[in-house]
C-alpha cells in the first residue's frame, strides 16, 4: 500500500521532506493518528552536493505543499527541475526524465511509465542507443576535478495493469535493464532503488468485507512478455531524456555542471547507425 | 506456482527423491518437455546422520511413487515415519508431525495446517505449553556422547485461503513463532526452511484469457489476526506431536534414540499448570 | 555501516528526529556534503498515537541534540521514557526496556545486548517465563475500549563480537525468537524491526589501504551456540523490563495505560515455577 | 561455504548430478555422514528441451566422475559442450561461454571471471557491443515454428579478491549488467541465477581457534570501482562468446538451432563502428 505521494528530493532534505508530506496528509485526513492509524510516507533521494549547498536543507514543508498541489496530468517537465535540479548524471547535467510505453491491445493494453531522478554514472561510460558516446565526448572538467563516479538514482514506475506485489518487483528489476543500457555498472556507493506501483485497485483504510473478487493477470507469460521490455525501455529513454532536458547549471562555489552536448551526441548516433546502411 | 507433489527425505537422497519426482511427473504427465515446458520439484531435507546410513541413499524412485499413491486423505501417520524415521529432535526421537486450526466463520473459515520434519533442538531446551522441560528430563546420552544442537526442521504450511505469495510469505515468518515456543533458537548448522501454499486457486499452464476474476483477502487485517495466531500454534502442535508420537529407534551402529517419556513429561506440565490453580 | 546514532521515536516524529540527527552530524563533521559525503542517519519509529497527540509531532532538533548528548555509560533508564513514553504492549504501559548477556570465555567472552521499544501484544497473549500471564491478569479496558492487537516493536542488538553484516543477519533472525516467547505473534500491522551492529571494527571513512587484516569469527558455530540464545535472552528480557518498569500514563484526551502490575504477575510465575517443585 | 564442484546440467537431469555430486563427495571423503555432517552440493540448470530429450536424463554419475576428474587448467571449452550441448541463445545455437578480466595492481591485482551456460534470448533482441545485431540477422525457423523467448542463464562468477558474502553478492548484481548489455530482458519463465565465490580463504569444517586475522578488503570503493565493470564485461563477452564458439546442433526429432554466422555479425559491428570515424 502506498498512503501519500512520492516526493524525491535531496539526500540531507529527506527528514523535511517526509514532514512535509505529514504535515499534508494530516490536513487532508485530520483523523490520522486520532480515531485511525498513522499515515506513512515515502521519500527518495540523490546527493547532489556538487552543485547544491546540501547542508542549507532549503526545502520547507510550503514546498512540498506546493509540489503536491501543482501536480497535473499532461506532460512532465523534465531536466534540471525539482529533486533534479543539482544532480549529475555522466559527468553532465542530470535530472528528471520520463518516459512510457502502451502494450498493445492483446497484452492487455496497459501502460507502464518510468520517472527518474538521475545522479549517476561515469563521463567515459555513457551509451546512448547502443553507441559508446561517453568514449568520444566528455565533460569539461568541472569545479577543478572530475569527481568520480558512484552516484545513485532514483526510478519510480506506474502502471494500470492489475499487478500484485510479486509482479510488482518483477517490473523492479528489469529497471536495471534500462539502466545498464545507459552505461551504468550500479556503481559503489550508488544508492539504486525502484519502486513500483500499479494503480489498478484502491486499496481501501477500511475494508467493509472479508474478500472480494480482483482482476489479476492470468497469463504472466503474456503480460510480462511485453510489460518488462517496456519498463526496461522507459527506464532507458527517461535517464536519456534526463540528460537532454536539462540546461547547463552553476551552483554552490561556483560548481558548473554543463549541459549534453545534444546535436553532437545526434550526429554520433546517426553515423553509427548510418553504418548499418 | 507449485507444480508437483512436496517431497521430505533425508540429505543425502535429495537428488534420487527429486528424479523420482520427476519420473512420477513425466509418466504422469508424458508432454512435459516435449510439447510443453519442463517441471519443477521440491524437496526438503534434513540430516539424520546420527541413526540413518546417510552414505547408503536408500531412497529409490519406487519409493516415491508409493509414496505419493498411497497419499490419501484423513489421519496422517506421525512419529518415526517416512522422511522422519531418523530425524532427531531436543535429544529425542523425532519425526512427522501434523497439526492445524480452523479459523472462526467471520475470519472467512479457513483452515491452516502444519506439517513438519523435526529434527533440531538442544535437551536442554525443550519447553511444552511454557514449562521448560528440558531443564528437569533429559534422554540418556546415546552412541556414547550427547552430539551438539544444530540440527534442521522442514515445515509445509497449507491453507485453503485465498492468499497470494506476499501473503503466504508472512504465514512463513509466523511459522517461527511457533517453533520458538518449543525451545529452539533456530541455531547454527540449522536449515530451517518453511514453505506455504494455498489450495483456493489452480493456476493453468496454459491460461486462455490475460486476465480473470479471483478472490482476493480484501480485510487482510482481520483474516490475518486469526491466521498468524493458528500458524504458530499449529506449527508448536506439529513439533510436539512429532516428538509424542515417535517411538524409540535403534540406528546404524547401535545409536539409539529414546521416544519422549510423554507420561513424565504431561505430569510435569499439569503441575505447573497446577499451580496456577 | 552505520554512520550516525540509531534514534527511536514517535512514527509522525520520524522526518523531524532524521533531521535533528542531520543536524547534529553536520555540526559534528562541517565538512558534510562540501568535501566529503553526506551522512546517513537511521531512525526507528512506533505508533504511539492512543496516548500520544501525534499529529503535534513535538520532538525537536534540540530533543534529539539533549537526547545524544546525555547519552553516558551505566545503567539505561527503561520504561515510559524517550521514544517509549506513548507506546503500549500487551495492553499495559510499555516503553523502553534493555538487557545482555556475556558469553563464556571459551566462546570469546563477548556481549550482546538489545535495546526495545515496546509497543505490540494482544493482552491476553502476554507470557512471562512461560507462564501465559495473559489469562489470569488482563488490563482494564482504557479509553473506552480496549485496542485491536497490531503495534510493532523497535529492537536494536549491539554486541562487540567481531561479525560481519551476514552475521549480525543472523542475529536479528534470533531477536524474533524472544520476541515469540513473551506472546507475541509478530502481528499484522506490526512493523517489527530489529537492527544490528557490531562495536569491534571502526570502518574508515578514507581508508588508506586497499586490504587489512581484521579479526574474524572462525569458529562460527561455536561462538553462535553462545550469541543465539544471547540474542534470544536478551531480547525476551528488555521486553519484560520495559514492562516492569513503566509507571502508568495518562495521555491525550485523557487516555490511560495501566503500569502492568508486577507483585501479581511474580506471584503467577512463582506458583506455576513452583508446582515444578 | 561451497562444499563440492559446482555442476551444471539440463534441468530434469538435476536430482541426478546432485546424486552424482554426492557420490563423488562420499568417495573422496568417506567420513561424511558417519563421524562428520553431511555435503551440500550445488547444480545450476537450463532447460533444453527443444533440442535434448529431457526425459531421457541420460547424465549419469560417471558422467559426473569424468568431468570433475578432467577439470584441467587452461583454456575452458566453449560453445555446445557439457550442459552448454542443448542449449539456445536468442534463437541461435548457445552453450558454455567464460571470460575474465584482471585489475589493475593499484586496486588490487585480482581477477574475475564468468562462465554461462547461455539459454535465453528472443532472436530480434541480440546487441553485440552496442550493435542492435538481431534486428538485423535472424536464426531460420527451426523446427517448425519460432518459439517464445523465456529461457534463462546460469551464470558462475569467481574471484580471487577477498571478498565476503556481503561484497559477492554485490558482484552478482553486476552480472545483470552484462546479461542487460547482449539484449537480455530478464524475461518471464526464465531462471536467471548468478552464484559468485572467493577462491581467497579456505574455510576449514573443524576450526581450530574461535577468532583469527582475515584479510579483507578495507577500500570497498577502490576494489569495486574495477570489479564492477569487470564482471559487467566478463558476463557480456562470457555470452557473447557461447555464441561465436557453439556450432549447429541438430537434435531431438531433428529440431536444428544453427551457429551464429560470426562472420556476418563482425561485419555489422565493423560498419557501425566504422560509422564513428
Amino acid at each position: 500500500m502506498i498512503e501519500a505521494p512520492i516526493a524525491l528530493t535531496s539526500t540531507l532534505n529527506v527528514g523535511l521532506v517526509a514532514d512535509g508530506l505529514v504535515q499534508y496528509a494530516v490536513r487532508e485526513s485530520p483523523e490520522i493518528g486520532i480515531h485511525t492509524s498513522n499515515v506513512n510516507v515515502v521519500v527518495g533521494e540523490c546527493n547532489d552536493g556538487f552543485l547544491n549547498d546540501i547542508q542549507g536543507r532549503h526545502v520547507r514543508a510550503e514546498h512540498v505543499r506546493t509540489a503536491l498541489e501543482s501536480a497535473a496530468e499532461g506532460p512532465v517537465v523534465e531536466g534540471a527541475v525539482g529533486a533534479g535540479t543539482g544532480t549529475t548524471c555522466f559527468g553532465w547535467k542530470g535530472g528528471i526524465g520520463t518516459a512510457s510505453r502502451l502494450v498493445p491491445r492483446q497484452a492487455g493494453g496497459f501502460v507502464v511509465g518510468a520517472l527518474v531522478q538521475s545522479n549517476f554514472g561515469n563521463p567515459r561510460d555513457l551509451v546512448i542507443c547502443g553507441v559508446p558516446v561517453g568514449r568520444y565526448v566528455q565533460p569539461p572538467a568541472a569545479g577543478g576535478k572530475l569527481e568520480q563516479d558512484g552516484g545513485s538514482i532514483m526510478i519510480v514506475l506506474a502502471t494500470d495493469a492489475p499487478l500484485g506485489s510479486r509482479q510488482l518487483r518483477r517490473l523492479c528489476v528489469r529497471a536495471a535493464v534500462g539502466l545498464a543500457r545507459t552505461g551504468s555498472h550500479i556503481g559503489h556507493d550508488s544508492g539504486d532503488f525502484v519502486i513500483a506501483f500499479s494503480v489498478a485497485h484502491r486499496i481501501s483504510h477500511a475494508p467493509e468485507v472479508l474478500t472480494r473478487e480482483e482482476t489479476v493477470v492470468a497469463d504472466e507469460a503474456r503480460a510480462m512478455q511485453w510489460l518488462f521490455p517496456a519498463v526496461a525501455e522507459s527506464v532507458e529513454e527517461a535517464v536519456l531524456n534526463s540528460l537532454c532536458r536539462a540546461e547547463t547549471v552553476t551552483g554552490r562555489d561556483r560548481h558548473v555542471r554543463n549541459a549534453l552536448p545534444v546535436e553532437k551526441v545526434v550526429s554520433l548516433v546517426e553515423r553509427a547507425r548510418g553504418g548499418l546502411g
